[in-house]
C-alpha cells in the first residue's frame, strides 16, 4: 500500500468496459461474433481529440499501465514511471488510453470468459489472435471512444509490434509511433523460447488440454516454469549478476537440490506469484501472436516495403543489454523506414537491465521520451 | 551404420571396466565405498607412459569419444573428428582415455548403479558429484593405468572446467591443458538455466522424488524440456537463424498450438530422443556439478590464485558466437593465468555455431589443436 498516494500519480482509477457485437474476423478465419474490451485512460480527451494517445501492453501486461485502483494496493500500474501528471507521458497534456488486449486474462474476453454460443469458458477453445487482430480492435475502441487519430501509438516489446503495425496498416490513423524494445519478427532463438514455455505449459498433466478450469486446477508448475524461462530472457547476464551473483541463499553449499543460489530463490518466488494471477491459455496465446508478427511476410520479406505507407513520425528505442530483443534487431527496423524514407529517430541506451529495462525508470531514456513526447505536445498545441 | 570404417578412424572399439574398492570420500563429504569406472583407450601407451592424453566429458558426453562399437553403428563416438589415426588428436601418436565420470549413466557408478549397501538402484540417493571429485576419481583411474602424468588433459565446456581443475589440483600430473569452450565459474544466467531444466525435471509427475525406475517410469517430459532448454543455449542466435530461419513445418500458419515453425520440430525431435539414453538423475547431478565449479572460492575469489600453482602449459579456446561461455569468459581465465604468470596460449575462434562449436569440425579450430598437439608430440618424443 502507498503510504499516500503520490503527487505525480494519475491516483485512483478504474478501468472501463465496453461491449462490441458486431463480429470481428480474426486473421486466422475465426470470427468473434461479440467481445469485451476492458480499458483505462487517464487525463482528459480535448475538444479535438488530438490528444489522444495508445499505450499497448506486452506479453503479461494489462490495461492498467498507471495509478492505484484502491489504496490498499502495493503497487501502481506497470508503467507508472512513464505516465503521469509531469511524466514523460504527461497525463496534464494526454489522453492516455490502454486496453487488455483480445485473448488476455485481465477483463477482455478470451479464454477465461465465457463462450456465449456454448455458455462455458472459451478455455482452450479461444481463437489464436494475432497482433494484426489486436490493432484492429484496438481501432474499434478508438473508434467508439471518438479518437479518429491517435496523437502516439507507444508499445515496449510485443506492445511496440502493436505500435508498429498500427502505423503500418492503419497509416491515417497516428502522427507518431513508438517502438521500444521490439523487433520487427521473432528469431528462430525467439520461437524456441517460446516453444520450451509453450512445452512447460502443456506437458504439465494439470493442463488438461486447456481445460484446467473444468479440473477445478491451474498448470501451476508448467505455466511457473514457463515465467521463470521468460524471467531469463527479460533479464542481462549483467544484470543478474549485479543483482545475485554466486550469492549463496543459506551461506554454505547443501549438496542437494534443493535452493542454493540466490538467482534461484529469485526465480522460483517470481513463478509461484505469477501463475496466481496469470491465465496459462492467455500466456500461450500471446507466445503465439510473438511467433506470428511478420509485417514483411506479405512483402516477399522485404520489411522496407512493408513500411511503406507510414505516415507517421516514428521513435524507435533500443538497450544495450536487450538480448531478448537487441538494438541489432531495432536497427532491422531503422534501416527498413530509412529506405523507405521515413521521419525516423532512433536512440539506443545504455542500460544494463537487459529487455526489462523498458519498464524501468533509467534516466536517459526517460529524458529521451519526455523530450520526444514535449514535441508531441506542441503539435497537439497546432492540430 | 558406416558403409565401411573410415581409414581416419580409431575403428572398433571397447569399453573397459575398473572396478575400485578403496573408498573415495568425496568433497560433500559424502562416501562411495566402491565404484566401477568404465572408459575407453585409444592408441598406444609408450613405455615411458609419457604419450597419455585424458579426455574430460561435457554435461551429456561420455566415455566413448571416437570409433564404432559394432558396424551397425550409426555414428562414431562424439568427438571422432578430433581424435582419430592422423587427426588433431592422433592417436598413432597419444595413447587417449576417456571416461565416463562418476554419477554418469553410461557405465560407470552412477544413479542408474545398484547401491552395494541397500543392493537397491542408488537413484536420487546418489551422492552429489563435484568437478573436483570428478579430478580426483580420474587421478584413480590414471594411477591404475600407470599414466603418472598426462601429456595433456583436455575438456571442452564441462570437460574444459575438469582439465583446469586437474592444472590447478594435480599440477605436477599434466603437462599440458586445454580449456576449450569453458568458464571459470558459472554466471548467475548459467545457474538460472540450470535451475529452469532441474525444475522441469523434479516438477515431471513421472519424477517421483527421483525414484521413478521403481516405478517403471521416467520423466520424459522434464527431461525433455531440459534438454530442450540447453540446446537453445547450446546454438547460437545466428546458427539457429541459419538452420531454421522462420521456415514453416507444413507451408503455412495453422493458427493453432501443433508444431509450426521448422526449429519447434527440431526441439521436440532432439528432446524426444535424448530421453531415451539419459537419466535424469544424471542430469540434474551434472548441472549440479556446473553450478558448484568455482576454483577461485577457496582463494578469496581471486582467480590467479587459484591458478598460481599450474605447472601445465595452456591453451585456451572461445568460439566467437557462444553465448553459454562466452569469449569473455575465456578472458578470465587467460587473464588469470598471465596474471600468474603461466604459460598460456589463447585463441578465440571465428565460428557461426555458438558453443556446440567445440564439438564441430571446423577448419581454424583443427588447425590450431592439430599445430598444438604437434607441439606436445615433439616433447613426447624428447621426454
Amino acid at each position: 500500500m502507498p503510504d499516500s498516494i503520490p503527487a505525480d500519480s494519475v491516483g485512483l482509477v478504474s478501468p472501463q468496459s465496453l461491449h462490441f457485437d458486431s463480429p470481428l474476423t480474426l486473421e486466422s478465419g475465426r470470427v468473434l461474433s461479440q467481445y469485451d474490451l476492458v480499458y483505462e485512460t487517464y487525463g482528459e480527451l480535448n475538444d479535438r481529440a488530438s490528444n489522444a494517445i495508445l499505450i499497448c501492453h506486452a506479453l503479461s501486461g494489462d490495461h492498467h499501465v498507471a495509478g492505484y485502483h484502491t489504496l490498499e494496493d502495493k503497487r501502481p500500474g506497470w508503467w507508472d514511471n512513464i505516465v503521469g501528471p509531469g511524466k514523460a507521458i504527461d497525463t496534464n497534456i494526454f489522453f492516455v488510453v490502454c486496453l487488455n488486449n483480445l485473448g488476455g486474462c485481465s477483463g477482455s474476453t478470451g479464454p477465461t470468459s465465457i463462450n456465449p454460443e456454448t455458455q462455458r469458458l472459451y478455455g482452450p477453445e479461444f481463437p489464436i489472435v494475432t497482433v494484426t487482430d489486436w490493432v484492429n480492435s484496438q481501432a474499434i475502441l478508438a473508434d467508439k471512444l471518438n479518437i479518429q487519430q491517435w496523437a502516439a501509438v507507444v508499445g515496449g516489446s510485443l506492445g511496440g509490434m502493436q505500435a508498429m503495425q498500427w502505423a503500418i496498416a492503419l497509416p491515417e490513423r497516428l502522427r507518431h509511433v513508438l517502438i521500444i524494445a521490439a523487433a520487427p519478427k521473432l528469431s528462430a532463438q525467439n520461437i524456441a523460447f517460446n516453444e520450451v514455455a509453450r512445452t512447460a505449459i502443456k506437458s504439465d498433466p494439470d493442463f488438461h488440454e486447456g481445460y484446467y478450469a473444468s479440473h477445478q486446477t491451474i498448470p501451476r508448475k508448467g505455466l511457473g516454469l514457463a515465467r521463470m524461462l521468460g524471467h531469463i530472457t527479460y533479464l542481462s547476464d549483467e544484470a543478474m549478476g549485479a543483482k545475485f551473483g554466486r550469492e549463496l541463499r543459506h551461506g554454505s553449499l547443501n549438496y542437494g537440490y534443493d535452493v542454493e543460489f540466490q538467482i534461484e530463490s529469485y526465480l522460483r518466488y517470481q513463478s509461484e506469484s505469477f501463475v496466481e494471477h496469470f491465465d496459462a491459455n492467455t500466456y500461450l496465446l500471446m507466445t503465439k501472436a510473438l511467433d506470428y508478427f511478420d509485417p514483411a511476410k506479405h512483402f516477399g520479406n522485404d520489411l522496407a516495403k512493408a513500411v511503406a505507407d507510414i505516415q507517421a513520425k516514428c521513435l524507435v528505442l533500443s538497450f544495450t543489454t536487450d538480448w531478448r530483443f537487441s538494438p541489432e534487431r531495432s536497427h532491422e527496423i531503422v534501416n527498413a523506414l530509412l529506405s523507405a524514407n521515413k521521419q525516423v529517430t532512433y536512440a539506443e541506451i545504455e542500460a544494463t537491465q537487459g529487455h526489462d529495462a523498458f519498464l524501468l525508470p533509467i534516466e536517459r531514456y526517460h529524458q529521451i521520451l519526455t523530450a520526444y513526447l514535449q514535441g508531441i505536445a506542441k503539435e497537439v498545441r497546432s492540430v
